[in-house]
């Protein structure tokens, strides 16, 4: 079998995947900016990872899996680093900023819920790790890759650079933008005046007297910047070095860039081995985001009253991403699942059937191996799916595959879908339906005594009992019935 | 219509509530050690506050309702002030502190989900704070009021009681304990040395090498105590005075008189006007508590798995403390919202019954407004359930009570069940259920159609589809169904 790769933003190509500690996984994930509802661009990183997470998990690494909560620090746009998107957030929903964050970390972990994504086994927030950012922005003061003015702390990008190209660690080695195309690029903005450069960035906000969000350090008072969060909390949890570090594709620069460069100063390397980035989710061609004003809020989504939408779409359709294929891949597999298979067929009644499915069927971990390739893991899948039902129809012989091949198709699909694809059956339990079909069992009943067909009527009371379900006759000729 | 008195632990009387700032109440619950399993006695506190939470909603105020998790400094036991709960566990089960922290919150907040609590309106953690309890014990040493010994500071309660007794913040005030006394009980026990008095307490310790967490401050590495978090978050969120601080009775002392002498030195006042505290959950006399032995984990509890239980108890069951009781007033409840109450009877059939069921629905409230005397409430509902199950039988005339008091009556059982109770149906939905009836009318298909009784194999197999259930005729003769 193939090992395991991942394609690596870093060297920018597809590599085997070792982990550093053999059997063990440490993983830093980008988590949401609490300041709002989450929406369909949010959810897709939180779902590619959850598969990655399940993947290493059932390879047998012990993975330890960290993903954050931004609920402060996080500047509304790059350059506008003076408010940041809580505390803006919050003036606006007329919150506390800590009030805002708990209303959209619950919602976050509901939607989370819904997708059926594991729990990471730490969620660290930002606000919850003041000392460690101020400890690791005095580091980097120290030294002499960051300085203080009015109060505020910068990180010396083009010092860095100079310092740490030669080490191999130069800015922009993740998102491979050179440093002099950057400044080219960055608009004139506000703290300009402070900075030494433009590329520089915040590792720590003055606090302006109206600001609400704001901490003691000992720069006076003030806030966290974004980027210092991820580095100290993923040295806290993770150590020096890990093994993956993930987010989405729009997060490389600076985001991340940033992240190596504080982590770079700080341990003298490059934080993680694999960088992992997902795709975005684009409408028309533009990314997903509030400034493109094209949000549909998962609320919306799965309910379905979004403008847009003509329909609602649930949590799995949307974790699966085509309702039809879905529908008819759940229900091969739910059949697969009540096939009873023969004992011990050791010769297929079909070679050619049998030399099909073992081929595809052992492909599947390869395809899973080729950097989490699903989309072929499930082209194998559903090359199963006419076979599952033609069995099930009698149109292939229950014979035609042997026990072995029979079973591993039972447990591939299994460990696919429900395992590595984290879906789970949606089937809503309906009351409704077993009140209307009791309606109908009611009236059968009443038909039979009136007929004198007594047997029928008894054997009604009698199994729905066994099940139950007590009838009860009403005074008026009625039916009434309740679960005992 | 009477006022709202809670009884009010710091003055051992009842007294009438009313909100520091008009409509407005800020309230404090000491939330869970995140050390383990939430179990039975943990969960009292939060039910009683989510009603306490879900009543002041009810009577208009908006409520920022404040609950911490202890993730960091709640000492093993009193005066064991070396090691924390958290560490401990964390060493025990071999996982990273805030692995664990992160496993019992997200346990923690699925009991609460179950037993259908309000999400509060900011969860805050100790972890969280650190910045914030640093800065509050600094004003503690500032004022003289606390000390450093070996990287350790402790607050000093004889100072602070001869200081602050004649502005009537005694230590003591809030549980009644005489200082004097309190010193006799003191066990002699570690850290003794560098305490200047017995009864002195740890505002932020020294971390032994070999302690995991543990954080940068002024005093070299540590951690912090248990009391100063509560008084930090409170302060943070809710400000210096507040209206309500709740918690169970056995944080009235050590940890709510400390709190109040934190407060009461950065303050110089006392945090919260009306302290609440609810009842333990006894076992044959014992508070439940692991140091008792006498534990039952809220997962054992909803599955019936401990041993000394013999079945299992559902949330809503234990929400409300007797199943037969939730029983009889459910279906009472669900009765009396099926009726169809007469749009304009003015003139009650029954003039008895009419006045009696009007005085116990009067007095609803009041009973709640007596400091939530939810017991009597209950009476008052539950002596309206025979006379709900007498209209329903026939045996009382649809026009013995007069509209008024009907949607009356209606309106208080929706309002206190639901609303303030927060009671919830647990009715299974039941697939199986569904399944055993869809056999049986099977069954009953197949005989009507070998007796060519064709008119019922028909109305069957149309009814079904109107509510939403395809029969499909197997080519065996056997039958199956799918949900449309």
């Amino acid at each position: 079998m193939s090992s395991l790769q991942f394609y690596n933003s870093l060297t920018r190509q597809k590599e085997v995947f070792s982990s550093l500690i053999p059997g063990r996984v440490g993983m830093y994930v980008c988590g949401p900016t609490v300041s709002g509802e989450s929406h369909l661009g949010h959810a897709r990183p939180f779902i590619t990872f959850d598969i990655v997470y399940r993947y290493l998990r059932h390879l047998g690494y012990q993975v330890r899996y960290v993903r954050n909560i931004t609920d402060a620090g996080h500047f509304e746009e790059e350059g506008r680093e003076s408010e940041d998107k809580i505390s803006k957030k919050a003036i606006l929903e007329k919150l506390e900023p800590m009030e805002l964050v708990q209303k959209y970390t619950n919602l976050f972990h509901w939607a989370m819920r819904e997708f059926n994504n594991v729990e990471p086994s730490i969620e660290p927030t930002a606000t919850g790790h003041i000392v460690e950012q101020i400890v690791m922005i005095q580091r980097i003061i120290a030294d002499g890759y960051a300085y203080e003015a009015n109060g505020s702390v910068y990180f010396d990008v083009e010092k860095y650079h100079r310092d740490f190209s030669a080490k191999g660690m130069q800015y922009g080695i993740l998102s491979g933008r050179v440093l002099d195309d950057q400044l080219e690029t960055t608009r004139e903005l506000e703290s300009q005046e402070e900075k030494r450069n433009k590329s520089d960035f915040a590792l720590w906000k003055h606090a302006a007297p109206e600001h609400i969000m704001r901490w003691q350090s000992p720069w006076g008072e003030g806030f966290p910047g974004w980027h210092i969060e991820c580095s100290a909390m993923s040295n806290k949890y993770l150590g020096a070095e890990f093994d993956i570090h993930g987010g989405g594709m729009d997060l490389q620069f600076p985001h991340h860039e940033c992240e190596i460069a504080q982590s770079a100063v700080c341990n003298h390397q490059i934080p993680a081995k694999f960088w992992l980035h997902n795709n975005m989710i684009t409408i028309n061609g533009r990314k997903m985001g509030k400034s493109y004003n094209n949000v549909i809020k998962l609320s919306e989504l799965f309910s379905g009253t979004h403008e847009i939408l003509t329909q609602g779409y649930s949590p799995m359709t949307v974790r699966f991403f085509a309702e039809k294929g879905l529908r008819r891949i759940w229900e091969a597999f739910t059949q697969l699942n009540k096939f009873v298979i023969a004992e011990n067929n050791i010769s297929a009644g079909d070679p050619d059937l049998e030399q099909k499915c073992f081929e595809v069927l052992n492909a599947l971990d390869d395809d899973m191996n080729d950097d989490l390739n699903t989309a072929k893991v499930l082209a194998g899948l559903f090359e199963l799916v006419p076979i599952i039902n033609s069995i099930k129809d009698g149109l292939i012989k229950g014979n035609a595959l042997t026990t072995a091949t029979m079973q591993m198709m039972k447990e591939k699909f299994n460990t696919f879908l429900v395992d590595i694809f984290g879906l789970k059956d949606e089937k809503k339990h309906d009351d409704q339906k077993l009140g209307a079909v009791l309606q109908l069992i009611a009236e059968i009943r009443k038909d039979a005594r009136a007929k004198k067909d007594y047997a029928t009527s008894d054997k009604i009371r009698n199994q729905l009992l066994e099940a139950g379900i007590q009838l009860k006759d009403e005074k008026d000729g009625g039916l009434s019935w309740e679960l005992v």
